[in-house]
């Protein structure tokens, strides 16, 4: 354990904001969107959300539309939400439960959980029209921790182990696969994901935007155990209170066991490109950030306990919604004005603080990738 | 009559539906403007619209607006609704009737029904300025059957009667020109307008979402009589009822001779690029499809019947109404889900069933063009 | 005096109206913005709306918001509304008061109301941070007749006694530095910034849209005496009254002594790019045109009076206010229709009246700036 600890301070002296065009520009997104959104991994969701086979859920992400479902075998899977005949979208709602089958509503063909193709009237009197040729087509999917990531390579990514190595065991702790979702929030925000990214990542901004969380954290006792590369971050002790809750008790059963070094502790995540994790003993949340176009970005928040907090009489989670909740919405706003400023031909990159080094190593890890 | 309904299986196996890019691109959408809508001729309305000497419509097409109007002399015109002077847009109501000329609102330039500069203050003291050469600008026009086509092909469109050849007599036991208009939907959809064409043209989606009209005809019982080429089409048989109306009766009185081939049956007839016709034994129906971007079509729909059956006493035309207004939205959404679909990178063109040759049809002509 | 009143008839026979690209084009939009908007001066307001130090209000003009206010020493300044940190938007409220420095809401930066940078937490830690390379970067401003003129150059304009000495003491009679706001109105047009500078450049228009307005002028009075260059106008004898107010009588003090050549007449200047300026006996009403795109312009109008006026038992200036009003809303729409038959392939340039030699004068000066 102790090795995740080491705080390094990576702050380079004269590390400077990004320049305009990375906030602003539509080739830049494009830019993004290929080299990195599309080519690795992206998380979609937790499977808690899906609990039963032929339970499923939509998620929009870029310009995309899945289905992701539970199979009969339990397994979970994603497909392109297109019907294989004429491409129309097959399920409108949301989420829901399949009868065992997927039928599209336009000329009813249908598919079985697993994405084979089942039915389709008249099409067996054409000859050289091969069945198999025309499953729903699959989504690559890996399952960490319960969060579901997809990937939308056309050419198939990099490995999800490879990728990922640095962060495979070091939520073990927590059980986080087991946890079950509690709240679910959309936000729109009129900002580029870097921002909403960027600030995550630092609380030199917490005296000034959250007077409550700041009375919970001191905001420089951060200690970061992830200081360069995809993934980032560590943890803050909270002294102001048990959990950060509305009334800085504990509001749920402890998600894993207290003792190792996780009671009276923030832990905080960033994982390229789009999940943002925060640990608390009793809770976790989490936002998922959906890239609309360079000054918008949808964000998917939840809310995760333990799963058997939920029939303990003592279950408040209302609490740590709450919390976090007025906190997303300081953060989004200030976000939306930091959009409008890099707007302008007034900005010009300024200098990180000492106590925004995430931000710089960010910076670093993001440039590599686009050059 | 009989070398008409020469029903031919002109489907060919392994017909693929048209790739993505026809359905989103924006440079698609601009070549078909100027290679297909605006080279030829496109339907803006039916004359029963106009029935009185200064009575006129705007017609909104692609991004222009017309002045529809029927002049003294009682022959129907069309002008770009444009000054000649500063180049204001002159009429802003949808409909009316002028009083013998046409004013500008801005500094009361004013003109015949004709076209012709009749007015312009202070004008007559211009050495030079030549009023002949400033009437209202014309549109190439031409009625068929009372449906009223213009062109916007600046350098003048090939004849009407060359490029309609095919149809010219095929409404005539209809009295199509005679026609009264009864009602007018106008409907916004988000669908490419080659998805809403192409559903007009199969019936294999008339199980899965039209379950009323489906008790009315055997939808594998199309006939079809134009299989090839920018006019297709053919008839159903109406097997549930006197006609297509709420109540299976008819509404109104026919619209032609019965007897002559045209009692119990509905015949349907789509005339690239934007007529689609439906014709009842006692009404008509088509929709003038008005494209406003690659994902995004206006449908104006209306409702034609035999002018002597206004006053008779058992004329119940909302049956009509009633019937193909749920039927056009039930379209509509479907085409909107097609639109969605076909926009995902998990689309790739798919296999046309043996029900939908008229729809490779369609793509072999719209192709032709375009290439 | 004498030599401003030379009534020159500068309409060159068979001038046109300016082709369509120059309404609807993107392209030209971008290069009138780099051209016209950006490299000279622009109009944000006049200096009445600030007039305590420490006021500020915001400037929304191209894509740019900047902080005008008046410091300490009374002196007005303007600053790009942008932290030199992070980028962040530091002002929100339209308008207020600051309470002697400027701090932006995310890190709490810290600025004097000169713009220097006098707080910025853990910042002094930070070795070879320059506190003094990091003020809010000031925009270029010019005071006159206290109009406050800005500056989007990045490379500096050239000077503003340079370019605007044509008007640098035309409107002395008047005291304009120290009339006094009463009523701000901010519309939203759908035309091209231009269509509106030229509707304010005749009358022709007069007897048409603004049957009120009539009645007090003679719409063939206009006697102008800049009739060529960036600055056109002149002025009419007002007949109907006196002065251009609901009821036809001076509504407050007049702004100037009269028997100068001011009293019953209403002059009318515009100063390309933005700056529209109707002056009367008793009040002055500017509008300032804001473009958002080819076809779409924020106007902003004030009407000013007489500082003296408001305490005055007879001071009726929503008399004037509704005047104009009504009058602005007429011109706006014609506007609007104008903006809509330009964009049409119907529209070709077409003959200026004899009665529009300023719209022709300021075609030929902004082609000129153009090519």
């Amino acid at each position: 354990m102790s090795t995740y600890f080491k705080t390094a301070d990576t702050y380079v002296t004269g590390s400077m904001t990004l320049p305009q065009r990375y906030y602003t520009s539509g080739e830049v997104f494009e830019q993004e969107q290929e080299g990195i959104f599309k080519k690795g991994w992206m998380c979609v969701g937790h499977q808690s959300r899906i609990s039963k086979a032929g339970e499923y859920f939509l998620a929009n992400i870029l310009e995309e539309n899945l289905i992701v479902l539970r199979d009969r075998q339990n397994q979970i899977r994603a497909f392109y939400n297109v019907c294989r005949h004429r491409g129309t979208r097959i399920c409108e709602e949301s989420e829901g439960q399949f009868k065992g089958s997927i039928q599209c509503s336009y000329h009813a063909w249908t598919y079985g959980l697993d994405g084979t193709l089942i039915g389709a009237p008249f099409m067996k009197d054409l000859e050289g029209f091969r069945w198999e040729d025309f499953p729903l087509r699959a989504v690559p999917l890996h399952v960490w921790e319960g969060f579901i990531f997809i990937s939308l390579n056309m050419n198939n990514p990099e490995p999800f182990e490879g990728m990922y190595a640095p962060m495979l065991d070091r939520l073990e702790r927590w059980n986080v696969g087991r946890l079950k979702v509690h709240t679910r929030h959309v936000y729109d925000t009129s900002s580029n994901w870097k921002y909403i990214f960027q600030n995550f990542n630092e609380c030199y901004h917490c005296p000034t935007i959250h007077p409550r969380l700041n009375k919970y954290t001191n905001y420089t006792s951060a200690e970061n155990d992830l200081v360069e590369g995809p993934f980032l971050g560590g943890f803050m002790n909270i002294t102001g209170g048990e959990s950060m809750t509305m009334s800085g008790r504990m509001c749920a059963l402890p998600l894993g066991d207290l003792g190792t070094g996780i009671e009276r502790r923030g832990f905080y995540y960033t994982l390229l490109p789009n999940l943002l994790i925060n640990i608390h003993p009793d809770y976790l949340m989490y936002h998922l950030l959906l890239p609309l176009g360079p000054g918008r970005t949808t964000i998917i928040s939840e809310w995760l306990f333990n799963a058997d907090a939920f029939d303990m009489p003592d279950f408040r989670p209302q609490e740590a919604v709450d919390f976090w909740h007025e906190t997303n919405l300081q953060d989004w706003h200030v976000c939306e004005l930091g959009q409008k400023g890099v707007s302008s031909q007034g900005y010009a990159p300024g200098w990180y603080s000492p106590r925004e080094s995430l931000l710089a190593a960010f910076d670093r890890e993001y440039l590599r990738i686009m050059e």
